[in-house]
């Protein structure tokens, strides 16, 4: 045996995914195969991330993953098992007494690894939380596990939850064409994605392209100044074409002038500042229906592409169970203030997982690159498809009651 | 050999559905098998419905239906792959014209026997031709065979198509569900179902309760006033009890003075006279947001509904097959006039089918029953749910190409 060193805690926090509790089974696999080895003593969840475990509510994970189909039923459970929030760790120079209370927290319970699930935002309380252990003294290890379907985390070639959002997207997108095709009458079909400043969501409808040759007419990024005349104009050409136009366009996109495209809206900001966005499909197609005098239609994909677990990329559910084990295998080794990385082989897809500093993550935002948009600025390159196509191979199986997905509840 | 009695037709009408295209199949392996047997001489399809007929756009599907793959793509190809129209024939009486050039193309091919699969005003047309080829003493058969994810059709069981948008709707909201709970703020999150006069899509929503157990808080159908003031007392109620309520809610839902409550929005009258209704779930986030002052979001489903061929009913396309196939067979045996329908056993679920004049069918709208609707008419009964559970049973299976569904093309 191993020297007992003390328990885990692992926790959710940020939008949910539909892989985002293939890593926490990740995660509970590999620390309670710590728990056999005699190295770690329990294993917490925090419920609602942070919030949940400055109020104490802890679950005793050992006691509920009794069974291997247990693990099977949560990795094909979207959204949170453990609960989420939105809680942004303070700078710890200006506020020290909020993480003195969480170190109180840790010392009662004896937490010596605390695993973090989440985007952009959760890695700066990995950062902030490691920095502030090691600056008292107190012996734990931190570490990050990235989730985000936005795919926009630096550091890694992509992002668990990424590639099923992308498969929901691009099937979706594909469906979508289908039926746009069966009416002669001429119409702009506006499918509207997420992604607030990085287009990589809305690229992903391009693979369409890749199975049966049919992709979005035009695809636009926010990486792209967004502009109504050439817009006006693709549509036009387009139609030209074929009466039935089908559009992807990121729900970020901007004019030149920094204003978003859907700003005529309402819309509000959240915890972080960031503005809410929606209404960018909507907008478009009254502008197009105005301007062109077409039919048009906006489809708005929402919430269904963070949650649409039973259409889930298996390479993203496997890959996602993969780097939450990794990660405890890391802490147990020693490594803290780490986030866990995918990094690509060179030529064919081959994933090995690693871990970068949480500093090299931590409120970043990677873009799609210039090589990956046509020089137009309307669409995605054969590159871009080439990068995204192994992210969504694969289908998962999961159980079903009734005609309906199993879902797990913690 | 048994006598050649002419050749056949089959076209696709109305909006596409995710078992359309099984029905086509069905009916193309029936008219081939009419062929092997000599009966038939001819399989054509007529693309975009009544609409290519009459500029005899017709495809030969035998040419095309060579092997057992291309059927089994087709049954999980979406939408309508002959392409569809919205053309309703006029009154016979009024305008025997149009007749007479139709009868032109069918005496020019050879024409014996007509397949229609459409809905309700589809089943117009099957009423109309049959009635006027008999009034002229042309030897022909004419059937129809419903599609419509609306459930809404007179004279059968359920119809195919329902199934599978059912299944895509549940499914979502059952996800939608957990995606919602990972926050302990107070939201109410606004789904909003397709089904313009009936509530069948919306009820099926309510089929997230026999699968772990919660469904919509509420789930309000066309069939019933809607009500202001009851409804923000079901989401303070609701809330009270949980914080992330979900309702589902039907895009047709009425306020006793027999305004839509979506009215303040756009909207336009389709080639039929129906009013294109959009926005009822955001108006009543909106309404909810102003009122009750909580976190508000609307999911409208839209497209998706009627083309997410990933996640059809097993049940439902073997039988949108079975049926198809069972119209040919009746046609050859000289039923004419006729729509063919589900006939549920009275135990169990069996379904046999077999066919009812048209005239039965056309023009009626099939409601929700009041025994399906809760006392209160904020909820389906479990009568309701016995009813629509057989329909969603099934997972299909379909061939890929780089991680998408693949899609039969004619």
């Amino acid at each position: 045996m191993e020297k007992l060193y003390g328990n885990a805690v692992v926790g959710q926090s940020g939008g949910p995914t539909a892989a985002i509790n293939a890593t926490l089974s990740g995660v509970i696999r590999g620390a309670l195969a710590g728990v056999e080895k005699g190295i770690i003593g329990k294993v917490y969840g925090m419920r609602n991330g942070i919030e949940g475990l400055c109020e104490e509510r802890l679950v005793d994970l050992g006691k509920i993953f009794t069974s291997e189909q247990r693990f099977l039923d949560l990795e094909h459970t979207p959204a949170a098992a453990l609960g989420s929030c939105r809680k942004k760790l303070p700078n710890p120079k200006d506020n020290p007494l909020a993480f003195e209370f969480i170190i109180d927290i840790f010392k009662k319970y004896d937490i010596r690894y605390f695993f973090y699930i989440g985007g952009n935002d959760s890695m700066d309380t990995v950062m902030k939380l490691s920095e502030y252990v090691e600056s008292i003294d107190y012996d734990m290890r931190v570490i990050g596990v990235p989730k985000t379907i936005d795919n926009d985390l630096a550091g890694t070639d992509h992002t668990p939850g990424f590639g099923s959002a992308a498969k929901y997207i691009a099937t979706s997108v594909k469906e979508i064409i289908c039926d746009c095709a069966v009416y002669t009458t001429k119409a702009v079909t506006i499918t509207e994605i997420m992604g607030r400043d990085a287009g990589w969501l809305t690229a992903s409808a391009g693979l369409a392209r890749l199975s049966g040759g049919q992709g979005p007419d035009y695809i636009y990024l926010p990486e792209r100044d967004f502009d109504m005349d050439s817009f006006f104009s693709d549509i036009r050409t387009a139609l030209k074409a074929h009466p039935n136009v089908v559009i992807a366009v990121s729900e970020g996109v901007k004019f030149a002038n920094g204003q978003y495209v859907c700003e005529n809206m309402p819309g509000k900001a959240d915890a972080f500042g960031h503005k809410q966005l929606s209404g960018t499909g909507t907008s478009l197609a009254a502008a197009v229906r105005a301007e062109v005098g077409c039919k048009t239609r906006a489809v708005e994909f929402n919430t269904s592409q963070r949650c649409a677990a039973h259409i889930a990329s298996k390479t993203d559910i496997k890959e996602s169970v993969a780097i939450g084990k990794k990660a405890v295998e890391y802490a147990i080794k020693g490594v803290s203030g780490h986030v866990m990385v995918y990094i690509r082989s060179k030529t064919g897809y081959k994933i090995t997982i690693d871990s970068v500093p949480a500093v090299d993550v931590a409120n970043k935002v990677r873009h799609v690159p210039d090589e990956f948009i046509t020089p137009s600025g309307n669409n995605v390159t054969e590159k871009c498809l080439e990068y995204l196509r192994p992210l969504i191979e694969g289908e998962v199986k999961y159980r079903h009651e009734a005609g309906l997905p199993v879902h797990f509840k913690i």
